[in-house]
C-alpha cells in the first residue's frame, strides 16, 4: 500500500488534506524525540533536588506520549501513513540526540528549556500552516502548544537568577 | 413563549446570536439521528467480528449523545429554544432512515462511512458559517468534527481493500 | 437477511418466539422517544424551580436508554431484527410529539405525566401479552415498568394541589 | 450431617421446599461445568478474531460462576446441601466433555452454541417445575435465563451464513 | 391532604392499586422494626466471635433499609401516603419488641431466627395477596424476600448441632 | 446478663462512667426517632420542590444513623448495654409521633425545623452534663451537634419571609 | 525582580508576549471576584428553593477557581508576575462589590446575571484582543467564555416570566 | 433583609448567638485573604526548589477554602448574614496586601511565616472569646487552628538556619 | 490440529518447551479441583464460625481461579494446549474427591489441610522438575506456591491445639 | 542543633508550648510500641477464631500508625524534635513487652486489654495535663482516646463470662 | 560526569555490579525500540480485524514502557548512567527499522512475530549472563521475558492455519 | 507453646523448614528498626528541600511494613513463631539506634544511606543462605532487596558531588 489513502476527511480536497498531515510528520518525530529525552533525563538527574525533578519529568512524559499519538491518528485519518520509528525518527531529524547525561538539576533544566524552545516554536510555524486549510489540525496543535509553554514555564522557574532572569 | 428568548450572549447583537443559534438545529438533528443510527447498527450487526464492532460502536454512541447535549445547551445559551422531537428531526431532515438491518460488518460499516461523509460535511459547513460571528460556537463544532473525523477513521480502518484503498 | 432469524430461544417454538419479539418493537419505540423527549423538556424547562428538574431528567434519560438497549437485544435474542431509527418511529408510533416548548416546570411535567400514562399502560398491556409465552420477558418488562411508575411518582409529587390531587 | 436440613425456608413445608432445592443441583453442575467449557475455549480458540472471542468469554466466565454461588447458596438456604465437586458432576451429568481443543472461533462458537442449547433449555425446564411451589427460585432462575440467553445471541451473532440464518 | 391520593399507577384502577399499596404498610413496619432491631443485636452481641457477627449484621441493616425505602416509594407511587413513624409502627404491630440485650451470639442468632421466621412468612403472604393484582409489587416483593432468606441461611448456620439440626 | 457491665472506660470510675452512658439512651432514641422522620418526611413531601426537598434529606438520613450508631457505641465501650429497640423509644420518649403526613414542602420543613428544635436543645443540655467528668462523650456531642445545627440552618433557609424572619 | 521577566514564549516577540500577557491581569482581577461573590451568594441565598441553589452555585466556584488558575499560570508561561491579591483587586477593579446580601433567590439571581454581563463581555473584548498576536492565549479564553455562557444560562432559565422574557 | 436573622442556635439566647457570629467575620475575612495570597505564591515563586513549594501549596489552599465555607455557613446558621467580598475584606481588614511578587522560595516561606503568625494568634484569640459561650464553634476553631499550626511547621521547616533557630 | 503446536516459546527448543508445559497439565486440574472444592466448603460449612470461615475462603477462590488461568496460558503459551474440562480432570487426577459435605469448620478445615499438603508437594515437586530448563515457568510456580502456603497456615492456625501442635 | 527550636506556636510562649510538646513523647513511644503490638498479636493468635482476630487487628494497626504521625508532628510544631527510634523507645518505657507468642485468642485478647488499659489511662492523665495550656493538642488527644477506647471494647466484647462480667 | 559512578549495589563488588548493569543498555533500547514499533502498528493495522487488533497493542505499549523505566532505573541503581536516547538505539541496535507500514492485521502480526523472536531470545541469553552475579537483575528479566512470551501467544494465536502450525 | 509448631511447608523437613524461618527473624528485626527510623527521619529533617524529602520518605514507610509483614507471615507459613516487639529487637540487633535527630537533608540521607547498605548486604547474605532449601523465601527475599536497593538509589541521587561521586 501507498503512504497516501485514497481518502482525505470530508469537506477538504484529497490533496489539500493529505499535504496538512503530511506536515504533521516532523512533529510527530519532534515529540517522540521529546519523551524519550524527558524519560533519559528523568533517570540522569542528580544533586539535592533529584527527587522533585525526577517526579515533575514523569506526568509530562505521559502528557507527550498522548500528543504522539494524537498527531499520528490525526495524519492517519487525515490519509497519510503515519511513521513513529526511532530510524525514521533519527535520519529526518534536524537537531542532534540530548547532550547531558547523569548531571545535575541545573545542567539538565537548561538543556530542556532549549530542547523546548525548538519544540515549541516549529509548532507555532505548524499551526500558521495549517490554520488557512483546516481548523480541526489547528485546534490540535494549539492545544499542545498550551501544556508545551505551561511545562517549559515550569522548568524556567527553575532557572532565575536574582535579577529575574532566567540563567 | 416564543422560540426565541429576549437575550443572547453578551457581547453579541441579539439578532446576530439567534441567527447563529438557529444554525445549530439541523446539527442537533443531524446528532441525534447519529446516536440512534449507531445503536440500530450496534444491535443489527453480525458476522465472524461481531463482538468487536459491537463493542465498538458503544462508546461514540455516548460520544455523540454528548454532542447533542453540548449543541443543545449551546441554542438555549444563545436564546432559542432547541427541538429534540424525532417527529421534527423527521420532518427537517434532508435524508432517509438508515438502510441497513440485520448484516455483515462489512455492510453496517460501508454504510456509516457515508452517514459520517454527510455529518462531518455539514459540520464543516457550519464552522465556516458562524466563525465570523461567534467563536465559542465555533470552537464546540471543532471539536465535535476532531472527534467524528476520528471515529469515521476507524470505520474507513475496517474497509481497506489490498490497495490501500476503501472499498 | 430477512428480519427474522432462523431461530429462537431454546425451549419456544421459533413461531411464538418471535411473535413475542416482534410486540416489542412499539416498546422500543415508545422508549425511544420517551428519552429524547426528556431531553427535550431538560433543556426547555424554565423558571424558578429550573435547576432541581434539569438535573432530575438526567438520570431518567440514562434509564431509559438502558431500558431501549435491553428491548433490542432482547428482540435479537428472541430472533427478530430491531429497528431503532426516527423514520421507522414517526411512521409507526400512535402518537404525536410532545408539544411543549420553552415553558415552566408545572407545564413541563404535566406533559410529562401524560406522557408516562402511555407509555407505562402499554408497558403493562405488553406484559400480559408476553407473560404467557415467555417469563423472561415478561420478567424484563416488570422490571422496567417498575422504574418508570417510580419517576412518575417523582413527577406528580411536584403537581399536587391543596387538596392532595394532582393538578 | 444428612444431605437435607431440619427446615426449610418460612412459608413452605419442608417437603416441598427440600424438593426444589433438589431440583437445582444438576442445574448447579451443569454451570460449574459451564464456566470450566467457556474457560476451556477461552485458551484454545485460535484465529484472526482471536483477541476479540478470547476476550469477550471471560466476563461471562465471571457472570456464571456466580450463578453458580447463587444456586447452591439457594439450595443451602432451602435446606439441602449443595454438591460442587468435579467427580459428582462427571459421575451426575448426562452429557460429556466438550469436544474442541484447539480451534478456530467458528468451531468454539459452534460448539458453545449447541452447549447453550442444553443448558437453557434446562433452565426454562426447571422454572416451569419451580415456579408453582416457590416464586423466589422461579425468579433467581429467570434472572439467570435472561444473561445466559443474551450471551447466546452473542455466540450465534458471530455464526451467520449469509442468508440471515445461523451456520 | 388524605393518605389515598387522586390516582394510581397506570393500567390499574384506583381502587385495587389503593388496596396493594395499603397491604405494604404493615410490611414497612416490619421491616423498620428488623432493621432497628438488627442494630441493636449489633450493639449488643458479646462473647468470642463478638467481631465476625458484630461485622455480618451491618451489612444486612443497610439492605433491609433500602427494603423500607422501595416499600415506602411503591406505597407513595400507588397513591397512598406511606408511615415510616415509630410510634404508629409500635401501635399496628402484632409483636413484641426484640426481648435479648447484651447476650452471646448464640442467644442472639436463635433470636434473630425467629424474628425472620416471621417477616418472610408475612412477606410471602403479602406475594400471594397483590400477585393477582400487580405484578411490579409483587416482584419487589419476591426480590426482598430472596436476601432475607439467604441472610436467615446465614443466621442458621451458626446454630447448628452436631446431628444437623438447627438448635 | 445486667444492663450494666463490670467496667467502663480506663481512668473513670465505673460509676460516673455509667452515669454519663445511661445520659446517652435517650438521646439515642431522639436520634432513632429523627432518622425515621426524616424519611417519612422524604417520602411525603409534595409540591413543586418535591425533588429538591426529596434529595435534602436523605443525606441527612444517612448522617443521624451514623450519630445513633457512635452512641449506642459509646454507651457499650462505657460499658452500659444500649437499648434501640422501637418499643422502649415510644414507651420513654417525652415527644409524640411527628404529625404531617402528604403535605408541601412549607409544612414538612416547619415541622422538621421543630423537631430539631427539641433534638438540639437536648443535646447542648447533655454536653453540659457530660463535659465536667468525661471530655471524649462531650467532643462526641459537639461534633454531632454541629452537624444538627448546619442541617437545621438549610431547614430554615426554606422558611424566611420577606422580612428576613423565619415563618 | 520587575514584573516583566527576560522571556516570553517561544515565537512571540518578548514585547508582543508581555502585551498579552498583561491583558490578563483584569481578567484575573475579574475572575476572583467572581468566585468570592458566588460563594457570598451561597451563603446568603434563603427562599423556597435555598438547597438547589445554593447547590447549583458550588461547582460553579470550583469551575472559576480553575480558570483563575489557568489565566495566572498562563500570564507567568508568558513572562509577566500575575497579581492575585484582594488588595490589588479592590484597587484596580472597575465595579463595586455585589449589593446583595441575605435574600431570596430572585434577588441573587438577578444580581448575578448581571455579574455576569459584565465578566463575558470583556472576555469577549480579550478574545478580540490577543487573537491576532496568540491563538493559545485566545483559545484559554474561548473556552473559559463558553463555560461561563453555560452558567448564565442556568441563571437566566430561573429568571423567564411568563412571557419567555428573562425578568 | 438585616444583617441578623429572627433567630439562633436552639440552647443559646438570640443575642449571644449572634455575637459569637459576628465575631467570626474578622476570621473569614482573614482566611479569604490567606487563600488569596497562597495562589499568589503558588504563581510567583521561582528558583531551584520551584516545583516542591509550587505543589506543597495546593492542598493548603483548598483546605483553607473549605474553613472560609465553615465559617460562613457556622455564621449563617447562628443567624448573622456572612459577608465574603473582596471590597469589604480591604475596608475591614487591619493589614496590608502580601508583599512579595516573583521572588524565590525562601523570601516567599519567609514573608507567610509571618503571615500564618498572624492568622493563627486572632483565631487562638477567637476560640478563648467563643468558648465560654459557644462549645461548637469553639470546637470548630480549634480543628482549623491545628491544620493552620501544622502548614506553619511545614513553612518553617523550610528556614531553618545551622543551628537550628528558624531565619 | 494437535495438542502441540509448531513452536515455543524462543530460546528453548521445540521439544524442550513442549516437555515443560505439559508438566503444567496435572498442575492445572489440581487447582480447578482446588477451587471448586474451596466452593463446595464455602457452602457446606456450618457452626459458630460460620461466617468467618465462609469469608476467608471466597478471596482464595479468587486465588486459584487466577492461578489456573496463569498455568493454561503459560502451557499455550510454550505450545500446547491446555485441558480444562472436567470429565478429562477425573479421568486423569489421582485423587479422590472431597470427602465433606455439610459440617462444621473444624472438619472442613482439617479435610482442606490434608488438600493442601497434596497440592502444594506437586507443586514444589514441578518447581524442581521445570526449574533447569526453563527459568519463567518455575517463576510462576514460586509464586503460586507462595500464596497457596500463605493460605495453608490460615488453615492451619485454626487447627491448633493447647500445646502448639496442628490438631 | 539542639531538641528544642527557637519557637513554638503562636499565642504559646516559647517556654509552655515545648512543655506541652515533651509531654507527648512517651505518648509517641507508648503508641509506636502499641502498633508493633498489635501486629506481633496479628501473627501470633492461632485457635478457631483466628482469622476474626487476626483481621480485627490490621485497620487498628493503622489508625494507631496515624496517631503516631500525629503526636510526632505536633511536637515538631510546637518546637521540640520527636525520637521514633525502637532504642530510645525501650530505654525510655516504663512497661515491658508484650508477653505473650503464639497463643489463642483469649490469651492475645486478655493481654491486649491489659495493653490498652495503660495507654488509655496516660493518654487521660495527658489531657487533663495539657488542657489548660493549650486546647489544640487537648482535643488531638480527645481524638485518639475515642478511638483507642472504642476497640478496647471490641476487645472486651470477646471476653466477657456468662454473668455480663470481663474475664 | 562519567558513566559510572563511584558506588553500585551493596553485597557486590563495583566491578561486576557494573558489569551487570551494562549488559542491560542494549535491551533498554531493544524495549524502547519496541515500544515505538507497537505504537507504529496500533497506527497503521487495517482491515476487517483493525479495532481489535489496535485496541490489544496498546496496553503492551504501557508494558513495555513500565519495562524500560525498570531497566534504566536498575542500571542507575547499580552504578551506570542509562542512554534512553534514539540516536544512541539507532546507533548500537544490531537491527533495523520495523518494515511494515499501512497494511492488515495478518502482515503486523507476523512482523511483530518477528520482532518478538529477537527481543525474547536476547532477553533470555541476558538472563544467563546475569543470573550468577546478580539475582535481583535475573528476577527482573525473568519477569519480564514472562510479560513478553504470553504477549507474543496473544499475536502467534491470530496466525494459526488450519494444521495448527503458525504461518 | 514453643516457639517451633509442629508442621512445615510441605516438601520441606520440619528441621530445614525451621531452621529457614529462624534464618528471617533478625531481617524482621531490621526491617521495624528500618520503619521507625524512616518514620524519624520523615520528622526530623528540615532545610530547603524538606517538603520534597518528607513526602520521599512516606511511601518507602509503607513499603518496609508491608515486607516486615511478609517476613513475619512467612515465618508462621514455615512453623515459627515471629517476634516483632521493640524489647526483642533491641536486645538482638548488632547496630545501633540511628544517630541524627533534626538536621538538613543532607545529613539524613547520608545517614540514611549508611543505614540501606547495612540492610541490603545482609538481605544479600539471607538470599544465599535460604537459596538452596527453599525456593519461595529466596524469591520473597529477591523482591524486597529490589526495592530496598531501588530506593538506596533515590537516596543516593541526592548526595552527588560534582565529579559523580557520592559524597
Amino acid at each position: 500500500m501507498t503512504k497516501r489513502a485514497s481518502f482525505t476527511v470530508p469537506g477538504l480536497t484529497e490533496e489539500s488534506g493529505h499535504h496538512v498531515a503530511e506536515a504533521l510528520q516532523l512533529r510527530l518525530h519532534a515529540l517522540n524525540d521529546l519523551h524519550l529525552t524527558l524519560k533519559h533525563a528523568h533517570w540522569n538527574v542528580v544533586g539535592p533536588t533529584f527527587i522533585s525533578v525526577h517526579e515533575m519529568l514523569d506526568p509530562q512524559v505521559d502528557l507527550v506520549r498522548g500528543f504522539v499519538d494524537e498527531l499520528a491518528e490525526r495524519m492517519a485519518t487525515m490519509g497519510v501513513s503515519p511513521n513513529g520509528l526511532p530510524g525514521d525518527l533519527v535520519a529526518k531529524r534536524t537537531w542532534e540526540d540530548y547532550s547531558v547525561d547523569r548531571a545535575d538539576a541545573q545542567a539538565h533544566l537548561s538543556a530542556l528549556d532549549e530542547v523546548y524552545n525548538g519544540v515549541i516554536e516549529d509548532h507555532r510555524a505548524a499551526i500558521a500552516k495549517v490554520g488557512d486549510v483546516d481548523p480541526i489540525t489547528e485546534d490540535l496543535l494549539i492545544g499542545q502548544t498550551a501544556e508545551l509553554e505551561k511545562f517549559q514555564w515550569f522548568i524556567r522557574s527553575h532557572l532565575y537568577d536574582g535579577q529575574g532572569n532566567v540563567k
